[in-house]
């Protein structure tokens, strides 16, 4: 039996249509060098349909065609978002803290024939374009920059505002497309191999807009300010210029402007209700904030993806200024809403936070199973970890072009029944909630078992005279791999190595224990900060780290004695 | 280009997944005369699979087979709502308010095989199953009954209870069908012609629940507990059945005790946070409310559609009870959520009660567009009348069977472009907020212009001498319908009929003054209560009124002198 409902397609055009109509006197502000500058959603949905004129027009951009955006979060830019996907085209988010040659790979890859840039990133692309000669045609500039940088552009440039200016303020949107077209694409920059595209449809944008919109996740109505700090061409904004012009919530667009001071000075002016950052920034906003003198407010809630935030932060922005931080977990692939860290009904105080500090809960759209060491599912008993696995109608399935996707081979990012593989090991509760542990390609496999790297090094971070530590997997005869810890000592530290795995000791189960040491004077970091384990393995393998053995043959002779026993024997 | 996104359907049985393990510890609470009764959802996942063991198994039930139920609100509804659309077959909700000969006219027109009732509303059934022979083969009683009520019936009686013991608490349900596939069945009550079968899909139930618990529509979360008062054989409660299930919100269900006493109490016990009504059953709890002793402190947000509440009532709630009282709009054929009254940003006061008082604004899923006397879309800026016409995934395009579809008929339901034609005539502001002035059906088309009969009846009823009027369309060889006002007056009232043409002249627009007038005893109701104005229009066809012809010499006499001008010369 089929139902009698209408078949009406979920479309990024009526998100648009109904944003700049019944919520019309909503507003886009953005942050500029003059202060605020604001425009209603009824303006944006005018502005919008005059840039697909000029696209299609002017410019030749057809039906499934990609158009590059390398912009801050600001107006121009939410009327590429609405634009671009409304009139059948395909908006392509840039990311402009990527290295040249990956925005090079990224725009080739993609072929995108147009770009629409801020001027004040003009001088990244520039530097590029000669790169892009035959792929680049159109660059579309907002906001003032140097002719000059353009100079050797074999293509057209465009004035933003002059290709707008004059041209019709509606357009023939297109509301009755198949759903699953594609609306718009987006790299991730993975740290190895080439950066992969997802391809969003406009039913995901849809479905993930009303996810963000439901109370159990943001909550946005119309009578919210969001502030999204987290970049547009990053996860795509956690999905917020959509959903505010679905729900009517204004937007305050802090354009480059995401340094301390103006972002608590824009907070006090503009006053918004809700924001969505990154922990880095968020961090140094707060010294701003308990230095100066900012009326925050209005401000109830952050939402702080992409890594945890640390519970002494959370409570610090809570106690000091009334400021609720929630966790959220999501990714490129997952559009980004994966889970959002609410706690349950009826708890309070330590209970309420152990919830918080998790990285939250799946909605009902996202299916999530742990894959343990040995392929099989483990349980979501907040104990047994395993590699997250999700399922959803705004999770990616494969990358754009087949990229990512090789039947059955381990390092596949989808398993055979199509789930996305993360990634990231961690445990889920029996009531859904995610803690992440580890990278999977971190993770140390030891004699099918896990060992979580993190844990490890936050143990030993933990003892006085550590400044650093990174644990990393390193191939061995009996066990396929075990832990070498790398450590770095403070200044004047007394503490030997036979110390730190004492201390560790205390802490961990001893199979977990790591039998190989080294002290380095520095732990390397990626460009974004993080510890760049790639090269700590490749100095391990070259034999470039002064290692020491502790405790390995006594360890091992147990382990061999009692192998059958499982975990506790190993190591 | 299409999208990379996972293809996964949206389905009940998703629900259903969803809120048994990752919302388990929420809660149904059903109201008896020996109080609360509580499961937990995982409980109800548990027992929900075995009733759909037990109709596949024992009943036989197949995949789109429509299974009836006649039953209040309660667990054991809840678990054929969650059971039966997610084992692939079809949960058809029974009116048990009907009359019988509708009753089982739509039992025969679905072809229900199997019923399952309520025993407190057995002798509904058991009164009509002789002109069921051949149809109802199974009935599944919950809850004790009288077994000679049965005695006649030629099929297979079974107790619930006894039908799922020992059953397996999981089961293969249907989560990667077509999403379009029919879910849930259930007939409109119209009071011309037989009733209309609405066939929701997987589609349209899942995405029906995501705008229930948006933010902006009802906002359900984890930490809410929801009293549906609406039954579930009504507009589906509206929705929140299976919004619950996808949000964690524990259900607090009233069963038969509608009365305002036990209301009360369940209230003062079961601490819901939410609540679902209808005006008449509210009225009563307002008086129940203020004469007693009750904690409703944990209750902030009733939600009341059907018809308008009247803003004293409302304000009552919010001020005596701190209860705040928001309107919605829908119908059967709008799964049913058609809007919610809450008001903008920025409004305060007097402003935010003339937002209250409307219907509410669409949210992005629901298209409205009015059509005008002349069938054409008349503009959206709160004045202009037209009938209601909506277009959405959750909206109806068409009746089960084909019924009430004659292409381009007058008396069609659905637009030839397939918008859902909903009978309604009203107003929507230009931020989207829609007024309902009268059923299209009442309204006197005079002149290729409207006049409300809602609109004359209000004021008429304003006098104080006036207890009840109605005003219905009267052939009319000049004008196609004038306005015959029929009304009771109080006892001892002194005014005359051109006294009350006088206080209405004050109110209305000339061209709306009616010339006809009757007094009558009583104004004839439906079985609902509502003004029953087919019975005055045959009333005044056949001469039984007595009518009185005031004003129309003069009247008709302007009309013909300055017809050109339009509305103010009419009448």
């Amino acid at each position: 039996m089929y139902s009698t409902m209408q078949d009406v397609p979920l479309t990024v055009a009526r998100i648009l249509q109904h944003g700049s109509t019944i919520h019309g006197r909503s507003t886009v502000t953005t942050w500029t060098e003059d202060g605020p500058v604001v425009r209603t959603f009824a303006e944006v949905g005018a502005r919008a349909a005059q840039l697909a004129h000029a696209l299609h027009e002017q410019l030749g951009v057809v039906d499934g065609e990609p158009v590059g955006t390398l912009m801050w979060n600001n107006t121009e830019h939410q009327e590429a978002y609405l634009a671009i996907p409304s009139m059948g085209a395909v908006l392509h988010t840039l990311n402009l803290r990527l290295p040249a040659h990956q925005l090079v790979y990224i725009v080739q890859h993609a072929a995108d024939r147009v770009v629409i840039v801020n001027g004040s990133v003009l001088p990244l692309l520039a530097a590029v374009l000669p790169q892009l000669a035959g792929t680049v045609e159109h660059v579309v500039v907002s906001g003032g920059y140097d002719p000059a940088l353009l100079a050797g552009f074999g293509g057209t440039v465009h004035d933003y505002e002059d290709l707008l200016a004059g041209r019709p303020t509606d357009y023939p949107w297109q509301t009755d497309i198949d759903e699953k077209q594609a609306a718009a694409l987006c790299y991730t920059s993975g740290t190895t191999g080439d950066p992969k595209g997802v391809v969003y449809s406009h039913r995901s944008i849809y479905l993930h807009s009303m996810q963000i919109i439901a109370a159990s996740s943001f909550g946005l109505t119309a009578r919210d300010t969001v502030l999204p700090v987290v970049p547009m061409f990053h996860v795509n904004a956690w999905g917020i210029p959509h959903a505010a012009f679905m729900t009517g919530a204004s937007l305050l667009m802090p354009d480059r402007f995401l340094q301390p001071e103006p972002l608590a000075t824009m907070i006090d002016r503009v006053k918004p209700t809700f924001g969505a950052a990154v922990p880095t920034i968020w961090t140094g906003l707060l010294d701003e904030l308990d230095a100066g003198d900012y009326d925050t407010s209005t401000l109830e809630t952050v939402v702080i993806g992409g890594s945890a935030c640390p519970p002494a932060l959370m409570k610090a922005f809570e106690e000091r200024h009334g400021i609720r931080v929630i966790h959220a977990w999501g990714m490129t692939e997952t559009s980004p809403l994966g889970t959002v860290a609410h706690p349950p009904a009826g708890v309070t105080g330590e209970e309420e936070w152990a919830y918080r500090v998790t990285q939250g809960v799946f909605p009902s759209s996202v299916q999530a199973r742990l894959i343990g060491p040995g392929g099989e599912a483990v349980p979501h008993d907040g104990v047994a970890e395993g590699e997250l696995e999700v399922r959803g109608p705004w999770i990616a399935g494969a990358y754009f072009g087949g990229a990512g996707h090789e039947a059955d081979a381990p390092e596949d990012k989808f398993s055979p029944d199509g789930w996305l593989r993360t990634g990231d090991v961690g445990t889920i509760t029996a009531d859904g909630y995610l803690t992440l542990t580890d990278r999977a390609k971190d993770v140390i496999k030891s004699g099918g078992e896990w060992i979580s790297s993190v844990a490890l090094e936050n143990h030993l971070m933990a003892h006085p005279e550590v400044a650093e530590a990174a644990v990393v997997a390193v191939p061995d005869e009996k066990w396929g791999e075990r832990p070498l810890a790398t450590v770095v000592l403070r200044p004047g530290a007394t503490a030997g190595l036979p110390e730190l795995r004492a201390f560790l000791a205390e802490r961990v189960a001893s199979w977990q224990l790591p039998e190989r040491w080294s002290v380095i004077e520095s732990v390397p970091k990626t460009s974004v900060g993080k510890f760049d384990k790639k090269v700590i393995r490749a100095d391990y393998a070259a034999d470039r780290l002064a290692v020491t053995l502790l405790g390995k043959g006594e360890q091992r002779g147990q382990g061999e004695q009692g192998e059958q026993g499982g975990r506790a024997e190993q190591g």
